[in-house]
C-alpha cells in the first residue's frame, strides 16, 4: 500500500490510534477529508465491521485529492450538504464516548504545514452535544429528503 | 456606527457575551478576521483596559473585509506568522479561565452560511494547553524574531 497507517509518537499517529480504539461505531463530520492515512484507517475499521457514517461538505468533496470516492467505493455511507455554505465541521466520535474536534481539517496540507489544534474529550455533556448535532446532520442529508432546484421554484 | 454589537440569542450575540465578560485579558489566535461585530467587541474590550494579544495569519490578514488592519489602528498588538502553512488556529481565552475554540473562523461568511460548532471550556487543563501554545506562537511571531529570507541564504 502506498500509504502506511503512521507509527511513531506524532500527532498524526496519536490521531490514528484513537480512531482504531473504536470497536462498534464511528461517526465522522469532515469539512475536507484528503489524507491517505486517515482513509486507511477508516476503511480499516468499515472492513472490521466497525459501522462507519460519514458527512462531508459537497464543495470540497470533488477536489483534487479528497478520499471520499475512495471511502464510498469501499462501501461506507456518506452524506454530504446540499446549501451554498459549508458543512465547516471537523469532529469524530468514536463509539458514542469519545469526541475528537479541533481546527484540523483531514487534509495532508493542514497535517504537514499548518498549526492546528485537536481536543479529545470523553465528557458526556461535550459528546452528546456533537453527536446530536451529527444525528441532525445526518437526517438533513439524507438523500431521502433532497430537494431539487425545479421543486424550489 | 454601522456595526451595532448583536442583541437577543443569537449564537453571535452569545459569543459577543463571553467576550465583553474579559476583565483583565483576551488572548485572541485567529485564522481569519472579518466579522465586523466581533471586531467592534474586542475593540471595546480594548477601550475599557482589558489587555488584548492577537494573533493571525499573515495571508489572510490582508484580504478583502478583514479587521486586522482596523484593530492594530485602535492600539491592539496583532502578530502574524511567517511561514507558507497556516496559521489555522481559530481560539480565545478570556482572563486565562475561560477558552472558546472551534471550526468558526470569525468571518460574517461563517457566521451566517455555514454549519459550524464553538466549544465553550473552563476545564483548567484544556485552557492551560491553549494558553501555553498561545504563549508559544506570541513569542515566536515576535517581530524581533522574524527572520528574512536574505538570512536563509
Amino acid at each position: 500500500c502506498p500509504c502506511p497507517l503512521p507509527s511513531g509518537d506524532t500527532a498524526l499517529s496519536r490521531l490514528v490510534r484513537r480512531l482504531l480504539s473504536a470497536r462498534r461505531s464511528l461517526d465522522l463530520c469532515l469539512f475536507s477529508f484528503s489524507c491517505p492515512q486517515l482513509a486507511r484507517a477508516v476503511q480499516l475499521l468499515h472492513r472490521r465491521g466497525v459501522r462507519v457514517r460519514l458527512v462531508t461538505d459537497a464543495q470540497f468533496m470533488g477536489l483534487h485529492g479528497s478520499q471520499i470516492g475512495r471511502l464510498r467505493h469501499a462501501g461506507i455511507q456518506v452524506r454530504h450538504d446540499q446549501h451554498s455554505g459549508y458543512m465547516h465541521h471537523k469532529f469524530a466520535i468514536v463509539d458514542r464516548r469519545m469526541l475528537i474536534t479541533g481546527s484540523l481539517n483531514w487534509t495532508a496540507q493542514a497535517i504537514q504545514s499548518n498549526r492546528e489544534n485537536v481536543l479529545v474529550v470523553e465528557d458526556a455533556e461535550y459528546v452528546k452535544a456533537f453527536q446530536d448535532e451529527f444525528e441532525r446532520i445526518w437526517e438533513e442529508y439524507n438523500p431521502a429528503n433532497y430537494t431539487f432546484f425545479s421543486e424550489k421554484q
